[in-house]
């Protein structure tokens, strides 16, 4: 028996926008598990904002849930389903509605994926400067949802700073519809950074006006490396100062990532001997490869002699830029040497990264279940991601080990979530950074928004109190 | 009869930190007015964030409108009262509370103002870049509550973009406490922006902690002209990614401001000669004074050869830098020019801005109260600013110029303020460019944070519509 709402949005919509029954467990909830049969009453592929608002609609009087699918790469569990809900899937909403050249902007569907943004705009010598791993199959409006960082935020800001315009559909299908390209506007609430990390939680987004930088002409990286923390927060402001307006990333690694990256078996040569505490690569994207690159080795040169640095190497071919970059971000290697993985994201003040990745490692490595463990991070940002190897899987372990992880955060002033968000997996741990008093005024803001809870419910926080 | 809410005020504060009758009338409500005596029942200095709570959980027990008052500089009457209301004034919260080099952040409370910090920042090398002419006088907490723009907003964002914590106090009196130091926070939805910009409508900003940037080591300046608008907008992408990072200030100023400003009276000699249609005031803030100028020069050189510009003139002094600023900046030259002059600070994108200023310069030549006009702006935010000379100060004209400034940014996508806010006076052209839908869900969020409509009634929406 297909339930009546199910019916009406088939015939609203079409039927060739519907999926039901056996085509919906040929689908899954995470591109990491695709061989799990997809939980949901019915698949929705909306083809036009009208459709979302059309759904939607239906969806709010028939108290029916709903959760938006991207490109399935989130790692909280954004995605994920039960039973009762219904999957709309912004795939098939994928065109590039407008590249404005003059106005820096591009108009797209949220379907659409970050790499073909990318491809796009790079023809003509501009830069929408969000990246990470699953950018071939990460969704713009997955992207905007959750806020992603990256590995340029400290040049340009996370995804919540390079978006001018923002279409949404509210959970009772009322179209918000604010796709402008200006960069400066205070008229009133503004309204689109209510949407931009809440996970699909307050709305659907079908468009947005995104803002390019000029793509730039050189790329300039290296590694150097230290022993006090102290001095990677140092080298950090000499070297922010010293290339002024150019330095792009400071992507700190362990020596024990950085060895287990650079081990024969990677056949990643490594760019400096083992035996620091701290290996940090920094990358600089300018104008002129030449002075550029002379300007930073100057730079090293000088942190050298007032020994802000103990040891610097210089990349020399965009080969070589390739190889040190594979250090920090082929992740997959530190990940195939991990039994039952677990992954964190969490921020906190730059001042206190030392003392509290120190002190997280005292205490794994007398975890007899603890087998291994990796630390590193966009330090530049105060955000540090570990990944833990462990004998099992057990609920115990994860609990335990999350709260090794999170509990020192609230004193700390850090949080539980700096980029992947907080999705299912990590609702109990909220409390661990958000007040009572804030959590509080999230819930009021969702019911106001959404007051049948239809949206991604339970997701973030629950619904009820 | 002082009422009963009032004397309660009183008593749970203390008597010292309330004014009562004629000690009202000797304040007011803007620095340009303060001939004006000031409309309310009382006036209220808190001394800590437990104060605020205090007032407001009185306040909003009686339904008591209530409106925040810092440097009283804003130009939209966001700080307007009526005697019904009373006011909360922040000036006694005015203390640095902490400042962190190591995390470049400082935390301040919100009556601290906007130049303190900047004296305060600038001793340990770094910068916090909001700058703008009232500096002297605005509090950070109204410039937060405004998301304040200014002169260097191309390079490190709005007041939005550099804010990192934030205490609100809701118009019940709880106590909204972030006062986090980190870049990056995905837990869960970021409250902070639903205060920044609204205007003192849903919160009473009490702390922020600012992101402080390095700060440059060398200011590079130059005057451009063209002819041509889009040469303005191909220049602008030429030398932003010539400059690569550093470009901080890129200001246009139509013939008619840029004569006006280097009038024999003025005693600011002319940079570049007289004829051109745009002179664009460039400014770049990096590492080394000696190669950035270097930089700058042959970046004008290859731009004139290209004809990209048709004159170019480089300041080779700390001298003739504050003269080329002095032509952008100082605004009080063009208002002494003017009568019953009304001001504009719209944005629209940078493509649309040549055609539409044409168009507006000829409606306001064919109107004959109009006696004069200027137009000068932050061209890379898509940001103008109109100053309008008239015969007369009479509502009627005043709104028939509203509506030829503000009626073509509906089609183009542009804002009725990019900067200062809607506040009492720009409430009825908020439809020119904001949605019906828009307008209902700011509605909708002031109900639900402010249940009994007791902050800034009124101000950007009505609290019923």
């Amino acid at each position: 028996m297909i339930e009546a709402h199910i019916i009406e949005i088939e015939k609203k919509l079409g039927s060739n926008k519907v999926l039901l029954g056996d085509k919906v467990r040929e689908r899954y909830s995470h591109i990491w598990e695709t061989d799990k049969p997809l939980l949901a009453k019915a698949v929705i592929f909306p083809l036009s904002t009208q459709d979302v608002s059309d759904v939607l609609s239906i969806c709010h009087k028939n108290q029916q849930p709903v959760v938006v699918h991207g490109g399935l790469t989130n790692l909280a569990g954004s995605t994920e389903t039960n039973a009762d809900e219904i999957v709309i899937c912004m795939e098939k909403m994928n065109a590039i509605e407008e590249f404005d050249i003059s106005s820096r902007t591009i108009t797209v569907q949220s379907g659409v994926i970050l790499e073909s943004i990318h491809q796009e705009v790079e023809k003509k010598d501009l830069l929408f400067p969000i990246n990470f791993g699953a950018e071939g199959s990460a969704q713009i409006g997955g992207v905007i949802a959750t806020n992603a960082g990256g590995l340029r935020v400290f040049r340009y800001g996370m995804t919540r700073n390079l978006i001018l315009g923002l279409e949404v559909v509210l959970a009772d299908g009322t179209i918000i519809s604010s796709l402008k390209k200006i960069i400066k506007d205070n008229s009133g609430y503004d309204l689109k950074h209510l949407f931009i990390g809440s996970e699909g939680t307050l709305g659907v987004i079908t468009k947005a006006v995104l803002r390019l930088q000029q793509k730039p002409k050189s790329r300039s990286s290296a590694f150097v490396a230290m022993n006090d923390f102290n001095k990677v927060i140092a080298f950090l402001k000499f070297i922010d100062a010293g290339l002024a307006g150019i330095l792009s990333g400071y992507e700190l690694l362990w020596e024990r990532n950085f060895k287990a990256m650079t081990a024969p078996a990677t056949n990643i040569p490594k760019p400096l001997p083992y035996g620091y505490k701290y290996y940090v690569l920094i990358e600089g994207l300018g104008s002129n490869q030449e002075q550029d690159q002379q300007k930073l080795e100057e730079l090293l040169e000088e942190a050298l002699i007032d020994e802000l640095i103990l040891d610097a190497a210089v990349s020399q071919s965009v080969k070589h830029t390739e190889l040190f970059w594979r250090i920090r971000e082929d992740v997959d290697i530190l990940v195939d040497q991990c039994n039952n993985v677990q992954n964190f994201d969490i921020s906190l003040p730059i001042s206190e990264i030392g003392t509290y990745v120190d002190s997280i490692f005292d205490i794994l490595n007398k975890i007899p279940e603890v087998e291994n463990f990796f630390a590193h991070g966009h330090v530049a940002d105060g955000n540090i991601h570990f990944l833990i190897s462990k004998t099992n899987n057990s609920q115990d372990l994860t609990d335990k080990i999350n709260k090794i992880i999170y509990a020192p955060l609230t004193d700390l002033g850090g949080s539980v979530s700096a980029e992947h968000g907080i999705g299912s997996h990590k609702k109990t741990y909220l409390k661990f950074c958000r007040s009572n008093e804030e959590i509080q005024l999230m819930r009021s803001i969702k019911t106001t928004m959404d007051s049948r809870g239809i949206l991604n419910r339970d997701k973030i926080i629950n619904y009820h109190s």
